[in-house]
């Protein structure tokens, strides 16, 4: 059976990713991190979601000393009430984490190399997102490219990959994917202040939000 | 003054990188990692090295739960007394951390990015070395690619750089560069076993023998 590593946050996305890799046969080994970020609510989430898919998962911690994020400083505040227009003009957003992306994919590739797996899965996407650089197919190409030069299993010759299968599809065709594979999105967590219930403010929730009515479907969360 | 994000491990190598990155102008940002290595005493030499030099330092840690490698797994033995050419014949040893210097680099980019620094610093060498991908000069250039797109420095158009000084230096040309700058190799740690004085058996403690001895210069330890 092939293996795949996937980074599970506990999103939307990443919820998606993991059922896609499921549905093309791969056996899944779930990656979730805890980082500091401010919403670790979705922790419990990815482990749901790891535990329901039967995944073998692991959780990889750390943090970044310099912060540099409206994700990891409660004392920054998080974007509100934007539409996806003004996400994408307005640049790289403080919610922006920075090389997250970078960080935890060294991280899968580290697990990828120590057992022989055929590819990482990562639910990243450029097109109704908050304009993060590291969510770019270009950059998930360069890190491919990286990723077999410097590992055991690249320089040995394994067809190592780096699948985005979500990187160009917009948050309905998402959710219409995830519907047809029966992803439980309620199960699933979004937004980034981490409270009780969603703010339905923050970019994340508004492109959930955006997402579901596109598809023309109930968010069951 | 131009910034640098220097990776000290405490060994030779990195040491001889930071007092490069500190006759070049660079003012460092020194990163130092604890993730679980057996010679874990090589942190108590980067922060000797990091105070002496004046650099701002920081400390990452993390643990890689499924090691794959002797660095990582006690039960696993070293290599011992292997000749140069025994190293790059034999593929990558045992003491190779998966993806070890992609996890080290993606830290070193988070912090750039935040800090908006100029450059990272990493003493990699790709020719007295035990024969690890990540070492190599195409690995770290794809890195950098990988870099310049997955930040927003990179993104902002800084020119960004991954710096490799000592890359294509045979070891004693390294130490005698490192004796110029006057380098306190007294202080460096190279053993992987870690223990109260070098093995001398170690691949890394062999490498190091070889270059003072090639340098014509005394090993001040």
């Amino acid at each position: 059976m092939k293996k795949a590593v996937v980074l599970l946050s506990g999103g939307l996305d990443s919820t998606t990713s993991l059922y896609w890799a499921k549905s093309k046969g791969y056996q899944t080994f779930v990656l979730i991190f805890d980082y500091g970020q401010r919403h670790k609510k979705e922790i419990g989430s990815a482990i749901k979601i790891a535990r329901k898919t039967k995944s073998f998962y692991l959780q990889v911690k750390f943090s970044l000393p310099w912060k540099g994020s409206a994700l990891l400083d409660k004392s920054l505040k998080l974007p509100k009430k934007r539409k996806l227009e003004k996400m994408i003009s307005s640049g790289i957003p403080s919610t922006y984490v920075p090389a997250r992306n970078t960080i935890f994919l060294s991280f899968a590739l580290s697990y990828a190399d120590a057992i022989q797996a055929d590819a990482i899965v990562i639910g990243a996407n450029a097109i109704d997102y908050s304009g993060y650089p590291d969510c770019r197919p270009q950059y998930l190409n360069a890190m491919e490219k990286a990723a077999l030069l410097g590992t055991k299993i690249g320089t040995e010759g394994k067809k190592f990959k780096i699948l985005a299968p979500l990187v160009k599809m917009s948050k309905a065709k998402i959710i219409q994917l995830g519907l047809k594979l029966k992803v439980p999105y309620e199960l699933t967590w979004s937004c980034y202040q981490g409270g009780r219930s969603p703010c339905k403010e923050c970019d994340s929730c508004i492109l959930r939000a955006k997402g579901f009515k596109e598809a023309g479907a109930l968010d069951p969360f």
